[in-house]
Order: structure tokens, then sequence, then C-alpha cells
């Protein structure tokens, strides 16, 4: 094989196998190719994610000397993604009664989310995450996304047991919003114990959902990593029960009777 | 940028926005390329993308001239993908009480999930999909894995209405398996009227729920192109309600009291 033909294979390989170790023998098995050919096009498919923003590839020393891809979404693609997501939510016609506000539209759109799961991946790259965790239904998606730049599995929390998962986990929580009781359910055997964890959901409040996640993992001896949501509410009236997060954005009015919404980005791009 | 860095970033940009039209004089101008120089690059990606079957590039005639990338996966792909689907699903640590099958780790695995996706949408690549459709929860992270890959937004029914999603249009109707009447909702907004959709879910059994799903959507005047599955059940007893599908795998047999499952390929691979 040419290295024009290896390096759009090489490329589709990295791209469908983020963080995945792989040797340098591996590859010159594959195309055929002397060690010091693989690392010249190594060299020019790393230059080229630099370039573009979207990641590096790492190397990885020692006997078995191999690379993997470690996607990254840089700052200025997210800056103007966030950008992109704060003009969309302000469109007034997302006013829903009651104060809420309509994104299924957003969360419905694979690229959206999965720009979404590029920009929380890229502010966890450095964290210790074995998997992903969300509660059913909305946050799945971009729980999702996270997972497949981490290379990690998702596990869902559900509202309701179901007959097809088993002996399960459950928890009992004071939603922080509407201060009803509310039931988190987990199969017993879809998270090992003492597991690093990153909780992802596509929106927050008072953070009452997040508090009930973390109560139900504490159950399983799990570590949380990371907290990741689309959108956080700034909301002055409950104070917020979880501490460290990343939001892409901050909703920080929803006027109803003005049909006006305001949106800024979240504290994600404070470190920045 | 020389031809090595631009087919590295033609690879990416192509895997990034599947069956999207873009026309060549835009890749010459981003590339600062002669389009005789990008027609010999795309020539290239095409010849990998065919051998490694991954899908082709599909040039568009007429004055814009342009080209998509149709992912696709190959039969050969597939048939290791779905043999490999049987192996895992015929372990008996699986068999849940009720002769139930615990399936959330496969669906909890971004890559199988991204497989199974693939498979689907090529064999729903001729059909014309403008949104893919499923029912909560556990379909909806391969109904996004088949849209990401026909590029096409994603819509879920849900069984409960939700105030953040505005107005809805709610059915009643009986599961096939369990004979209770269960409730479909679909906010108003989330469907435009007369849509050509595909409908994808984790498992069908008598296809009750499938077949709930289709009478929601005659309220939204939807067609129904296509229906895909991961898993269905070989159900003798109930007789199927839903006519034409696809499924990766088929359950023929989950014998609790002998620790025993049958798993076959299931139709998708009948008209290769």
């Amino acid at each position: 094989m040419k290295r024009s033909e290896r390096l759009v294979s090489l490329m589709n390989y990295f791209m469908e196998s983020p963080r995945e170790h792989t040797a340098l023998p591996v590859f010159s098995e594959w195309y055929g190719a002397a060690k010091s050919s693989i690392s010249e096009d190594l060299d020019i498919v790393d230059r080229v994610m630099r370039g573009e923003g979207i990641g590096h590839l790492q190397t990885l020393p020692g006997a078995s000397g191999g690379v993997r891809f470690i996607p990254e979404f840089s700052q200025e693609n997210s800056m103007t993604f966030i950008r992109e997501l704060c003009d969309m939510l302000e469109d007034p016609e997302r006013i829903l009664p009651g104060g809420y506000l309509y994104m299924s539209d957003i969360l419905g759109d694979p690229k959206m989310v999965g720009k979404v799961g590029r920009v929380l991946a890229s502010a966890f790259a450095g964290a210790d995450i074995d998997v992903v965790v969300t509660v059913a239904t909305k946050g799945i998606p971009l729980a999702y996304a996270v997972a497949s730049v981490l290379n990690v599995p998702v596990v869902i929390v559900r509202r309701d047991p179901r007959v097809t998962e088993g002996s399960s986990v459950s928890i009992n929580y004071v939603s922080g919003s509407s201060r009803k009781i509310q039931t988190m359910v987990l199969p017993k055997r879809s998270l090992q114990e003492n597991a690093n964890v990153c909780i992802v959901d596509d929106f927050m409040k008072a953070g009452g959902t997040i508090n009930g996640i973390i109560s139900l993992l504490n159950e399983f001896k799990a570590n949380v990593s990371a907290v990741g949501v689309l959108a956080e509410a700034d909301d002055e009236e409950d104070e917020r029960v979880v501490d460290h997060y990343k939001s892409l954005v901050k909703i920080t009015d929803v006027d109803g009777k003005y049909q006006r919404i305001t949106v800024a980005p979240g504290n994600i791009v404070s470190e920045w």
C-alpha cells in the first residue's frame, strides 16, 4: 500500500478507535511497510490533527512503542460551537409554559450531540474515567457522545426498575426544583465497585437529579471524577447542591412575558 | 498543504460529515489546490474506503460537481460483527428470570452500538429517510447510531408526557407480550407531517411496541420507510404484527432450566 493510501486508512482507524493503544509493529504488519515509514505517516497524521484542532497522536514509550489518538476539540472549535448553541437557544419560540425551554431539536441532532460530547470529553481528558453515567432519558445521547470519545462504556440510571435487567439497587431522593420524592434505579451488574465515573446530563437547575445520581453511585462505592451538563440554569432561589461540574451554556433568564431568553457560555470556558 | 496532509484532512472531513454534499471548488479553496489535484485525492480516498469496506464517495454530476461520503458496512464486516454478537449473546449468564436476556452491557458499549448503527444504516441506504424514531429508553443509543450514519435527526417517543416538551399527541396500544394497555407520547413540534421515518429499537418480540410507534406516527401522517432492530425473539405463540423489518440477530431459544440460549443471525443477512 502506498503512503497516500496508508494515510487515509490510518485516519479511519484512529477515528474509529479513540484512545486505543496500538503498537507500531501492528501497523507495519497491516500495511507491509517499514517501521520508519509508519513513523513518518504518524507524524503527518498528528500534524494535521493538531492543525485542525481535533486532537493529537500520543506516543507511548517502551518496548511496544505504540500510539493512540487522543481526540480533543480545540478551544477555538469549542467556542465557535458554544456561541452557535447560545444563538440557537435564545430563540423565543423555545419558551414553553412554566419557563421551560424546548431543546429536543438540538438533542435530536446527532451532529450537535457529537460536538457537545467532544467539548465535554476534552474538558475531562485528564480525569480518570472508567464509565459515563447518565439518567434516562434526555442525557442518554450526550452520555454516548462523551463515552465514545473517551472510549468507555455508558451506564443508564432509570427512574423505574425493569424486569429485563435483573436485580437492582434503588434510592429515593428529593428533586431540587419540584421538592418531590423521586426514585432512581441501577441494575446491580451494570457497574463494578470502585469505578471512576463521569456523570453527564442535558440540564441542571439546582442539581437535585445529579445529586441523586451521586447518592445512588455511593451504593456502588463509585468515585465521581467529573460532572458535565449541556445547559445549566442560573437559579438564584435554589442553592446548587453540586459543586464541581462543567456546563457548555448557562441560561440566565427565561422571560415568558416578554418572550426573552438570555443564554451565555457556561463555566467550561472560564478555565481557558 | 501537501497531498499527504490533504488526504488526512479529507478523511476527517468525510467521516464527520456523512452524506453531506460538498462541491469540488469548496475543497479547492480550503486547500489552495487545483481541482484536478482534489479529484485525484478523492479517487485515493474512495479506493481506500471501498477496500476497507466502510463505504464510498458518491460523485454528484452537474455544475456544482461535488461528492459525498456514503458510509456502508460491507457484508464481510457486518457478518463478522453479527457472529461476534451471536457468541456474546449465547452466554448463559445473560439469562434473567422470566426468560429475558441481559443486553445492557452490549447496549452500553459505544463501539458495539456504533457497529449496529452501521449495519442497519447500510441496509437502509437506499430508503428515503428524513428522521429516525425510537421509543425510550433502550433503543435510544441505537437510533442515534443509525441517524448519525444517515445524517438525519432522531425523535424519541416517550411512555410519559414531559412538561419540558410542550403540547403532544398520545395514543394507547396493547402490548404484544403482556397484553397490557400502554401509552406513547410524541411532542407535536418534534415531527413534521409526511416525514419519511425509520424506526429503530433494541428488541422485538411480537412487535407490539413497534406497532404502537407506527400508530402514533400515523397521527403525524408519517411514512414508515424502514424498521430495524438489534434482536428479534422467535416467538411461536404470538403472531408478529410487524411485517417488514430488519434484525441483526434472532434469539430462537432461551432455556432457563438448562441454561441455554440459541442465537442466530437475523433476517438482515438473508438478502445478501
